[in-house]
Protein backbone atom coordinates (compact mmCIF):
# COMPACT_ATOMS: atom_id res chain seq x y z
CA UNK A 1 0.00 0.00 0.00
CA UNK A 2 1.15 3.38 -1.01
CA UNK A 3 0.14 6.90 0.07
CA UNK A 4 -1.27 8.80 -3.16
CA UNK A 5 -1.88 12.54 -3.59
CA UNK A 6 -3.93 13.33 -6.51
CA UNK A 7 -3.60 17.21 -7.54
CA UNK A 8 -6.94 17.64 -9.83
CA UNK A 9 -10.42 16.84 -9.77
CA UNK A 10 -11.17 16.14 -13.51
CA UNK A 11 -11.98 12.75 -15.07
CA UNK A 12 -9.09 11.57 -15.29
CA UNK A 13 -7.49 12.51 -11.21
CA UNK A 14 -11.24 10.78 -10.35
CA UNK A 15 -10.37 7.24 -12.45
CA UNK A 16 -7.08 6.88 -11.01
CA UNK A 17 -8.63 7.90 -7.47
CA UNK A 18 -10.92 5.05 -8.14
CA UNK A 19 -8.78 2.52 -9.04
CA UNK A 20 -6.38 3.30 -6.44
CA UNK A 21 -9.23 3.26 -3.13
CA UNK A 22 -10.09 -0.43 -5.20
CA UNK A 23 -6.09 -1.32 -4.87
CA UNK A 24 -6.16 -0.30 -1.33
CA UNK A 25 -3.93 2.82 -1.11
CA UNK A 26 -4.80 5.99 1.33
CA UNK A 27 -5.74 8.34 -1.21
CA UNK A 28 -5.79 12.17 -0.67
CA UNK A 29 -7.20 14.38 -3.22
CA UNK A 30 -6.54 18.14 -3.84
CA UNK A 31 -8.05 20.84 -5.87
CA UNK A 32 -8.45 24.88 -5.79
CA UNK A 33 -12.14 24.07 -4.93
CA UNK A 34 -12.02 22.84 -2.00
CA UNK A 35 -15.66 21.69 -1.66
CA UNK A 36 -15.21 19.64 -4.75
CA UNK A 37 -12.35 17.72 -3.65
CA UNK A 38 -14.23 17.10 -0.36
CA UNK A 39 -17.43 15.96 -2.68
CA UNK A 40 -14.69 14.08 -4.43
CA UNK A 41 -13.39 12.18 -1.41
CA UNK A 42 -16.63 11.33 -0.06
CA UNK A 43 -17.79 9.45 -3.64
CA UNK A 44 -14.45 7.49 -3.60
CA UNK A 45 -14.90 6.15 -0.14
CA UNK A 46 -12.18 3.39 1.03
CA UNK A 47 -11.05 6.69 3.46
CA UNK A 48 -10.12 8.42 0.77
CA UNK A 49 -9.57 12.38 2.21
CA UNK A 50 -9.06 15.97 0.94
CA UNK A 51 -6.24 17.41 1.37
CA UNK A 52 -5.42 21.52 1.24
CA UNK A 53 -4.28 22.79 -2.10
CA UNK A 54 -0.94 24.32 -2.26
CA UNK A 55 0.41 23.15 0.72
CA UNK A 56 2.62 19.27 1.30
CA UNK A 57 0.06 16.77 0.20
CA UNK A 58 0.06 13.66 2.61
CA UNK A 59 0.90 11.27 -0.47
CA UNK A 60 4.49 9.63 -1.12
CA UNK A 61 3.63 9.53 -4.95
CA UNK A 62 1.91 12.96 -6.22
CA UNK A 63 0.25 12.55 -9.42
CA UNK A 64 -0.49 15.45 -11.18
CA UNK A 65 -4.06 15.30 -13.00
CA UNK A 66 -4.79 19.20 -13.98
CA UNK A 67 -4.90 20.56 -17.42
CA UNK A 68 -1.05 20.39 -19.20
CA UNK A 69 -1.43 24.49 -18.78
CA UNK A 70 -2.15 24.60 -15.33
CA UNK A 71 0.34 22.30 -14.40
CA UNK A 72 4.09 23.92 -14.37
CA UNK A 73 2.46 26.53 -13.25
CA UNK A 74 0.89 24.25 -9.95
CA UNK A 75 3.81 22.81 -9.62
CA UNK A 76 6.34 26.04 -9.21
CA UNK A 77 3.03 27.14 -6.37
CA UNK A 78 3.63 24.04 -4.64
CA UNK A 79 7.40 24.63 -4.63
CA UNK A 80 9.05 23.19 -1.58
CA UNK A 81 5.72 21.35 -0.75
CA UNK A 82 6.91 18.77 -3.63
CA UNK A 83 10.23 18.03 -1.93
CA UNK A 84 11.27 14.33 -1.98
CA UNK A 85 7.96 13.39 -3.48
CA UNK A 86 7.69 11.03 -7.16
CA UNK A 87 5.52 13.59 -8.92
CA UNK A 88 3.58 11.35 -11.63
CA UNK A 89 2.96 13.54 -14.84
CA UNK A 90 -0.32 12.95 -17.03
CA UNK A 91 -1.13 15.17 -18.95
CA UNK A 92 -1.21 15.63 -22.30
CA UNK A 93 0.38 18.82 -24.38
CA UNK A 94 -2.00 18.94 -27.18
CA UNK A 95 -2.62 21.94 -29.34
CA UNK A 96 -6.23 22.41 -29.00
CA UNK A 97 -6.91 21.19 -32.42
CA UNK A 98 -4.60 17.80 -31.72
CA UNK A 99 -2.33 18.84 -35.26
CA UNK A 100 0.71 18.47 -32.50
CA UNK A 101 2.20 19.41 -29.46
CA UNK A 102 2.26 22.63 -27.63
CA UNK A 103 5.73 21.47 -25.89
CA UNK A 104 9.02 21.77 -28.96
CA UNK A 105 11.15 18.78 -29.88
CA UNK A 106 13.87 18.35 -27.11
CA UNK A 107 11.38 18.52 -24.44
CA UNK A 108 8.00 17.62 -23.34
CA UNK A 109 5.08 18.50 -20.54
CA UNK A 110 7.15 16.25 -18.04
CA UNK A 111 10.78 17.40 -18.25
CA UNK A 112 9.48 21.04 -17.91
CA UNK A 113 7.59 19.53 -14.77
CA UNK A 114 10.62 18.62 -13.41
CA UNK A 115 12.86 21.55 -14.21
CA UNK A 116 9.91 23.63 -12.08
CA UNK A 117 10.33 21.06 -9.23
CA UNK A 118 12.19 20.38 -6.53
CA UNK A 119 16.01 19.09 -6.91
CA UNK A 120 14.93 16.41 -4.66
CA UNK A 121 11.40 15.42 -6.41
CA UNK A 122 11.33 13.03 -9.39
CA UNK A 123 8.88 12.96 -11.86
CA UNK A 124 7.63 10.17 -13.93
CA UNK A 125 5.35 10.92 -17.01
CA UNK A 126 2.80 7.68 -17.02
CA UNK A 127 -0.99 7.37 -18.01
CA UNK A 128 -1.25 9.95 -20.53
CA UNK A 129 -1.55 7.24 -23.40
CA UNK A 130 -4.99 5.86 -21.23
CA UNK A 131 -8.22 8.18 -22.07
CA UNK A 132 -10.19 8.49 -18.60
CA UNK A 133 -13.00 7.14 -19.36
CA UNK A 134 -11.56 3.46 -20.47
CA UNK A 135 -9.27 3.34 -16.78
CA UNK A 136 -12.74 3.90 -14.89
CA UNK A 137 -14.04 0.54 -15.25
CA UNK A 138 -11.39 -1.84 -14.31
CA UNK A 139 -9.98 -3.08 -17.05
CA UNK A 140 -6.14 -4.64 -17.41
CA UNK A 141 -4.71 -1.98 -19.64
CA UNK A 142 -1.29 -1.10 -20.67
CA UNK A 143 0.70 2.04 -18.90
CA UNK A 144 3.22 3.37 -20.50
CA UNK A 145 5.79 5.22 -18.71
CA UNK A 146 9.40 7.14 -18.50
CA UNK A 147 11.83 8.74 -15.92
CA UNK A 148 15.33 9.19 -15.34
CA UNK A 149 15.54 7.93 -11.25
CA UNK A 150 15.04 4.08 -11.11
CA UNK A 151 13.54 3.96 -7.16
CA UNK A 152 11.08 6.56 -8.30
CA UNK A 153 10.15 4.53 -11.60
CA UNK A 154 9.39 1.04 -9.90
CA UNK A 155 7.34 2.89 -7.02
CA UNK A 156 5.43 4.25 -10.12
CA UNK A 157 5.64 0.86 -11.62
CA UNK A 158 4.36 -1.12 -8.37
CA UNK A 159 1.43 1.56 -7.80
CA UNK A 160 0.62 0.70 -11.39
CA UNK A 161 0.73 -3.07 -10.71
CA UNK A 162 -1.69 -2.99 -8.09
CA UNK A 163 -4.42 -0.97 -10.21
CA UNK A 164 -4.42 -3.88 -11.81
CA UNK A 165 -2.85 -2.60 -14.74
CA UNK A 166 0.61 -3.67 -16.67
CA UNK A 167 3.31 -1.04 -16.46
CA UNK A 168 5.80 -0.76 -19.57
CA UNK A 169 8.79 1.44 -18.94
CA UNK A 170 9.83 3.20 -21.86
CA UNK A 171 12.78 4.22 -20.61
CA UNK A 172 14.30 7.72 -19.54
CA UNK A 173 12.66 11.12 -19.09
CA UNK A 174 13.54 11.68 -22.95
CA UNK A 175 10.67 9.29 -23.86
CA UNK A 176 8.28 11.26 -22.18
CA UNK A 177 8.12 13.60 -25.31
CA UNK A 178 7.41 10.62 -27.73
CA UNK A 179 4.80 8.98 -25.07
CA UNK A 180 3.38 12.79 -25.83
CA UNK A 181 2.79 12.17 -29.05
CA UNK A 182 1.59 8.56 -28.64
CA UNK A 183 -0.92 10.62 -26.95
CA UNK A 184 -1.53 12.66 -30.09
CA UNK A 185 -1.57 9.89 -31.86
CA UNK A 186 -4.26 8.58 -30.25
CA UNK A 187 -6.91 11.07 -30.41
CA UNK A 188 -5.59 11.16 -34.55
CA UNK A 189 -6.35 7.33 -34.62
CA UNK A 190 -9.91 8.18 -32.52
CA UNK A 191 -10.73 11.25 -34.85
CA UNK A 192 -10.36 9.31 -38.07
CA UNK A 193 -12.83 5.77 -37.25
CA UNK A 194 -10.81 3.90 -34.47
CA UNK A 195 -12.77 2.47 -31.98
CA UNK A 196 -14.48 5.74 -31.62
CA UNK A 197 -12.01 7.11 -28.63
CA UNK A 198 -13.16 3.49 -27.07
CA UNK A 199 -9.93 1.48 -27.14
CA UNK A 200 -6.88 1.19 -25.26
CA UNK A 201 -3.66 1.51 -26.92
CA UNK A 202 -1.05 -1.05 -25.86
CA UNK A 203 1.21 -4.17 -26.52
CA UNK A 204 1.03 -7.78 -27.02
CA UNK A 205 3.64 -10.37 -26.77
CA UNK A 206 3.95 -12.96 -29.18
CA UNK A 207 6.40 -15.22 -27.62
CA UNK B 1 -5.66 -7.83 -55.93
CA UNK B 2 -2.52 -5.01 -56.19
CA UNK B 3 1.04 -5.00 -58.27
CA UNK B 4 3.48 -4.02 -55.46
CA UNK B 5 6.91 -3.17 -56.30
CA UNK B 6 8.78 -3.70 -53.05
CA UNK B 7 12.48 -1.55 -53.50
CA UNK B 8 14.70 -2.56 -50.73
CA UNK B 9 16.11 -6.37 -50.02
CA UNK B 10 16.46 -6.50 -46.59
CA UNK B 11 14.30 -8.52 -43.92
CA UNK B 12 11.12 -5.66 -43.85
CA UNK B 13 10.87 -6.04 -47.75
CA UNK B 14 11.19 -9.98 -47.56
CA UNK B 15 8.52 -10.16 -44.54
CA UNK B 16 5.70 -7.28 -46.90
CA UNK B 17 6.54 -9.76 -49.48
CA UNK B 18 6.04 -12.93 -48.22
CA UNK B 19 3.01 -11.83 -46.99
CA UNK B 20 1.97 -10.37 -49.88
CA UNK B 21 2.64 -13.27 -52.48
CA UNK B 22 0.30 -15.13 -49.62
CA UNK B 23 -2.29 -12.40 -50.24
CA UNK B 24 -2.40 -12.99 -53.87
CA UNK B 25 -0.48 -9.97 -55.10
CA UNK B 26 1.57 -9.51 -58.22
CA UNK B 27 4.97 -8.88 -56.55
CA UNK B 28 8.10 -7.33 -57.71
CA UNK B 29 11.93 -7.23 -55.66
CA UNK B 30 14.19 -4.38 -56.50
CA UNK B 31 17.34 -3.74 -55.13
CA UNK B 32 20.46 -2.16 -56.17
CA UNK B 33 21.75 -6.10 -56.56
CA UNK B 34 20.22 -7.57 -58.92
CA UNK B 35 21.40 -11.04 -58.31
CA UNK B 36 20.56 -10.68 -54.88
CA UNK B 37 16.52 -9.47 -55.88
CA UNK B 38 16.70 -12.52 -58.48
CA UNK B 39 17.23 -14.48 -55.38
CA UNK B 40 14.82 -12.85 -53.25
CA UNK B 41 12.28 -13.64 -55.95
CA UNK B 42 12.67 -16.99 -56.34
CA UNK B 43 11.99 -17.47 -52.35
CA UNK B 44 9.45 -15.69 -52.29
CA UNK B 45 7.26 -17.52 -55.10
CA UNK B 46 4.04 -16.66 -56.22
CA UNK B 47 5.29 -15.30 -59.69
CA UNK B 48 7.08 -13.04 -57.88
CA UNK B 49 9.79 -10.81 -60.13
CA UNK B 50 13.03 -9.13 -59.78
CA UNK B 51 12.77 -5.51 -61.43
CA UNK B 52 15.72 -2.88 -62.23
CA UNK B 53 17.00 -0.69 -59.98
CA UNK B 54 15.83 2.91 -60.98
CA UNK B 55 13.81 2.18 -63.66
CA UNK B 56 9.56 2.85 -63.62
CA UNK B 57 8.51 0.11 -60.67
CA UNK B 58 6.16 -2.47 -61.90
CA UNK B 59 3.84 -2.03 -58.97
CA UNK B 60 1.12 0.49 -58.37
CA UNK B 61 1.68 0.64 -54.74
CA UNK B 62 5.72 0.87 -53.93
CA UNK B 63 7.17 -0.11 -50.90
CA UNK B 64 9.94 1.91 -49.98
CA UNK B 65 12.10 -0.55 -47.64
CA UNK B 66 15.49 0.58 -47.80
CA UNK B 67 17.29 2.07 -44.66
CA UNK B 68 15.50 5.59 -43.80
CA UNK B 69 19.18 7.35 -44.77
CA UNK B 70 18.57 5.69 -48.56
CA UNK B 71 15.40 6.86 -48.97
CA UNK B 72 15.22 10.31 -50.03
CA UNK B 73 18.31 9.71 -52.58
CA UNK B 74 16.52 6.82 -53.59
CA UNK B 75 13.46 8.51 -54.64
CA UNK B 76 15.64 10.60 -55.74
CA UNK B 77 17.35 9.13 -58.35
CA UNK B 78 13.70 7.18 -59.51
CA UNK B 79 12.91 10.56 -59.81
CA UNK B 80 10.11 10.81 -62.78
CA UNK B 81 10.16 6.75 -62.96
CA UNK B 82 8.10 6.87 -59.51
CA UNK B 83 5.36 10.10 -61.08
CA UNK B 84 1.44 8.43 -60.05
CA UNK B 85 2.50 6.02 -57.32
CA UNK B 86 1.36 5.06 -54.32
CA UNK B 87 4.60 5.42 -52.12
CA UNK B 88 4.67 3.39 -49.00
CA UNK B 89 7.26 4.94 -46.39
CA UNK B 90 7.90 2.42 -43.58
CA UNK B 91 11.46 4.00 -42.49
CA UNK B 92 12.43 4.70 -39.04
CA UNK B 93 14.42 7.70 -39.20
CA UNK B 94 16.43 6.71 -35.52
CA UNK B 95 19.84 7.85 -33.97
CA UNK B 96 22.28 5.19 -33.74
CA UNK B 97 21.64 5.06 -30.07
CA UNK B 98 17.95 5.30 -30.04
CA UNK B 99 17.63 8.09 -28.35
CA UNK B 100 15.60 10.43 -30.82
CA UNK B 101 14.89 11.19 -34.06
CA UNK B 102 17.42 12.63 -37.20
CA UNK B 103 14.39 14.50 -38.69
CA UNK B 104 13.28 17.64 -36.66
CA UNK B 105 10.07 18.47 -35.11
CA UNK B 106 7.76 19.78 -37.99
CA UNK B 107 8.94 17.13 -40.98
CA UNK B 108 9.04 13.72 -40.94
CA UNK B 109 11.18 11.37 -43.10
CA UNK B 110 7.34 10.48 -44.77
CA UNK B 111 7.28 14.30 -45.69
CA UNK B 112 10.92 14.38 -46.46
CA UNK B 113 10.33 11.32 -48.91
CA UNK B 114 6.98 13.38 -50.26
CA UNK B 115 9.02 16.59 -51.28
CA UNK B 116 11.78 14.14 -52.49
CA UNK B 117 8.88 12.16 -54.88
CA UNK B 118 6.89 13.47 -57.75
CA UNK B 119 4.35 15.85 -57.19
CA UNK B 120 1.99 12.97 -58.89
CA UNK B 121 3.12 10.55 -56.26
CA UNK B 122 1.40 10.09 -53.13
CA UNK B 123 3.48 8.79 -49.90
CA UNK B 124 1.49 7.25 -47.18
CA UNK B 125 3.80 6.22 -43.83
CA UNK B 126 2.64 2.76 -42.89
CA UNK B 127 4.23 -0.58 -40.98
CA UNK B 128 7.28 1.44 -39.38
CA UNK B 129 5.33 0.22 -35.92
CA UNK B 130 5.69 -3.12 -36.90
CA UNK B 131 9.09 -5.27 -36.05
CA UNK B 132 9.87 -6.92 -39.46
CA UNK B 133 10.64 -10.43 -37.51
CA UNK B 134 7.01 -10.72 -35.89
CA UNK B 135 5.32 -9.64 -38.76
CA UNK B 136 6.83 -12.83 -40.81
CA UNK B 137 4.50 -15.22 -39.65
CA UNK B 138 1.28 -14.35 -40.90
CA UNK B 139 -0.25 -12.80 -37.13
CA UNK B 140 -2.93 -10.56 -37.54
CA UNK B 141 -1.18 -7.36 -36.25
CA UNK B 142 -2.59 -3.55 -36.16
CA UNK B 143 -0.67 -1.63 -39.12
CA UNK B 144 -0.93 2.46 -38.47
CA UNK B 145 -1.14 4.36 -41.24
CA UNK B 146 -1.36 8.05 -42.16
CA UNK B 147 -1.14 10.07 -45.17
CA UNK B 148 -2.26 13.17 -47.32
CA UNK B 149 -3.92 11.80 -50.43
CA UNK B 150 -7.32 10.09 -49.61
CA UNK B 151 -7.27 7.74 -52.23
CA UNK B 152 -3.68 6.73 -51.81
CA UNK B 153 -4.99 5.62 -48.68
CA UNK B 154 -7.67 4.17 -49.26
CA UNK B 155 -5.41 1.89 -51.35
CA UNK B 156 -2.82 0.83 -48.93
CA UNK B 157 -5.83 0.82 -45.84
CA UNK B 158 -6.85 -2.18 -48.67
CA UNK B 159 -3.33 -3.90 -49.07
CA UNK B 160 -2.85 -4.04 -45.34
CA UNK B 161 -6.03 -5.53 -44.99
CA UNK B 162 -5.19 -8.07 -47.79
CA UNK B 163 -2.34 -9.22 -46.06
CA UNK B 164 -4.27 -9.84 -42.92
CA UNK B 165 -3.91 -7.70 -40.82
CA UNK B 166 -5.85 -4.51 -39.08
CA UNK B 167 -5.17 -1.00 -40.69
CA UNK B 168 -5.99 1.71 -38.52
CA UNK B 169 -5.79 5.29 -39.56
CA UNK B 170 -3.71 8.02 -37.76
CA UNK B 171 -4.62 10.88 -40.10
CA UNK B 172 -2.54 13.01 -42.12
CA UNK B 173 1.16 12.96 -43.25
CA UNK B 174 1.72 15.23 -40.58
CA UNK B 175 0.90 12.48 -38.32
CA UNK B 176 3.95 10.62 -39.53
CA UNK B 177 6.41 12.25 -37.17
CA UNK B 178 4.59 10.43 -34.26
CA UNK B 179 4.50 7.10 -36.44
CA UNK B 180 8.28 7.56 -36.31
CA UNK B 181 8.23 8.27 -33.05
CA UNK B 182 6.21 5.48 -31.98
CA UNK B 183 8.88 3.36 -33.85
CA UNK B 184 11.01 4.42 -31.30
CA UNK B 185 9.73 4.49 -28.40
CA UNK B 186 9.13 0.57 -29.14
CA UNK B 187 12.65 0.04 -29.35
CA UNK B 188 13.01 1.73 -26.25
CA UNK B 189 10.67 -0.46 -24.57
CA UNK B 190 12.16 -3.51 -25.97
CA UNK B 191 15.44 -2.08 -24.01
CA UNK B 192 13.54 -1.77 -21.29
CA UNK B 193 12.46 -5.39 -21.00
CA UNK B 194 9.17 -5.22 -22.61
CA UNK B 195 9.08 -8.26 -24.77
CA UNK B 196 12.18 -8.94 -25.44
CA UNK B 197 11.67 -7.50 -28.77
CA UNK B 198 9.40 -9.61 -29.87
CA UNK B 199 6.10 -7.95 -29.18
CA UNK B 200 3.40 -5.69 -31.48
CA UNK B 201 1.80 -2.45 -30.56
CA UNK B 202 -2.22 -2.06 -31.46
CA UNK B 203 -5.54 -0.48 -30.21
CA UNK B 204 -7.84 -2.92 -28.33
CA UNK B 205 -11.45 -2.16 -29.02
CA UNK B 206 -12.87 -2.14 -25.30
CA UNK B 207 -17.00 -1.49 -26.70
Amino acid sequence: MSSISIIGLGGMGRAIGARAVEGGHAVEVVGRDAAKAKDLAAALGGGATAGTFGTAPAGDIVILAVPNASAVPVVAQYGDALAGKVIIDITNPMKADATGLTTPDGTSAAQEIAKAAPASAHVVKAFNTVFGHVLAPGRPLDVLFAGDDARAKASVSAFIESLGLRPLDAGGLEMAHWLEGTGLLMINLARHGVGDFNFALGVSNLS
